[in-house]
């Protein structure tokens, strides 16, 4: 599980940074890869990663505005043109489905692979045994959402030594015992598997939110997430001008960071009047009050390792 | 007045060749750029040129798939962002209206310019007395245009040796000569303009076309432009390729630029199929048949002089 960014501008492309795209590569764990936000030339950016269009899987748009946006119908055509067959999901705010529609339509686009396109509310998204996506409504003058990533616990690991114990011997019925929870043996006894697999893995929690004003209350949706991405468009100091434009400061990201009892706090949406002397002081600015703080720069990959 | 190729590829971006976009510069004839079709990430070309995105005054699109299309609403939001003000006319078919006013709508756009969009058919797009622009329908499975564009003749420079022959001497009545076609002098002599002033000089003309099967009556509608661009998609001995997807083969493009007796021929939107080497064998090819031929290339800069 991997967190790589495309783009961490905000606004405008600049010659370093794009528009805002960044992918969750989850080729682990379902070997697909999921993109949050698709800014104009998000393909461009990919052109130069190892990522695979084929792979996208699902598609989220924290909101509707054109640097989170221009890139999709771009992506969505070449995924096709490379042989991507597999369907694709996208979620975003109501709009997104007729500027997909009309942008396929008008420039003759067909597909070759299904594309599901879902408008979303706050709230459940998506869930199977794996994950659960959520979303969370933010504070940005238009609809924009955070979403939440929740992993499911995992099993723990069987514990050969217990199943000796019992004199079960290492074959076939170990794996039939790791995969129901009550398995009878042929000598009639009942293994529950409780009692023979270690501690559940805990499953990892990621929260990507789009542009927003600071929300205090968010802290308790996010309580406890491993890694919370979070825009910064604006120094510590510009906080009216942050309220104005429906942007956060640096100082408000890491303070909900904080609040919110976080792993990792990991910056992006950087306005472009920040040159790099500029971010160094936004970084030494977020990790007074959140220490465990990085800022993203196009092409930066967090990988989120498993809890122990 | 100068081309400059902002993207020289088809159908997806690569590392090396974007996809289409080229540039008509006509700053010291009217302070202004005309931009040429516009696929996704053409506003990410220009940040790499001295291309002022404030200066755009027209853009004409000659079709709508999306490698011709995708870059336009992020182009026109960042003018504007970045302080653009005067008005910008879009010319192409049928369906860019919708095209841009559902980008700019699903994305809270307000574009501070004026924005006419127009939507075209086979004729007279503009004009002024300084140039004429005409579209030609072409041959694309889709609605599909070139682009001609005629530079008006311009006044011979006035020849002070006739003037000073008829003992009128250099000053501000020199300008009033050139500037009306008669002029009654204080001792009621009449000069006439065309009397005192050398040969017009002869305006350019240049043809832009967008995706096009070859179609030999081109050539009447062509000839003499001084600066041809087509497309040469496909290798010369790919002919029937070219024909089941609507493009024309370098063989194709060089012998319309023959028939129509050319003075320049500029190919682009090769396939990307086409690498380096590949590359040289077209260029070979063509010239074979039309030796004036340059394979254009992403931020290639071909300069228009006036006729002598
Ligand atoms: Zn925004
Ligand atoms: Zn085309």
């Amino acid at each position: 599980m991997e967190l790589f960014f495309l783009g961490t501008g905000s606004g405008v492309p600049s010659k370093n940074r794009n528009v805002s795209s960044l992918v969750l590569r989850l080729l682990e764990e379902r070997g697909t890869t999921w993109v949050f936000d698709c800014g104009e030339a998000t393909q461009h950016q990919i052109l130069h990663t190892s990522v695979r269009p084929r792979r996208i899987e699902k598609i989220f748009l924290t909101h509707l505005h054109g640097d989170h946006l221009y890139g999709l119908p771009g992506l969505l055509s070449s995924r096709s043109f490379q042989g991507g067959e597999s369907p694709v999901t996208v979620y975003g705010p109501k709009g997104v489905k007729e500027y997909v529609d009309i942008s396929l339509k008008v420039s003759g686009t067909r597909l070759k692979y299904p594309l599901y396109i879902k408008e979303i509310e706050e709230g459940l998204l998506f869930e199977d045994e794996q994950f659960q996506v959520e979303s969370i409504a933010l504070d940005h003058g238009m609809e924009s959402y955070g979403f939440l990533i929740n992993e499911k616990d995992k099993l723990g690991e069987l514990q050969p030594d217990k199943l000796t114990e019992q004199g079960i011997t290492p074959g076939p019925i170990y794996q039939q015992i790791k995969k129901q929870p009550v398995t009878r043996l042929d000598d009639g006894r009942v293994i529950y598997r409780d009692d023979v697999v270690g501690p559940p893995k805990r499953g990892r929690k990621l929260a990507i939110l789009g542009d927003t004003r600071y929300i205090p209350s968010l802290k308790q949706k996010l309580e406890g997430v491993d890694v919370l991405v979070h825009e910064a468009t604006f120094a510590s100091k510009e906080e009216q001008m942050a309220y104005d434009y429906f942007h956060s400061t640096v100082y408000q990201a890491a303070s909900l960071a904080r609040e919110a009892d976080a792993g990792t706090l990991i910056l992006n949406h950087f306005s472009s009047r920040y040159q790099d002397q500029d971010l160094s002081i936004l970084e030494k600015d977020a990790k007074a009050i959140f220490p465990n703080t990085i800022l993203a720069y196009d092409y930066y990959q967090h990988y989120i390792p498993f809890h122990l």
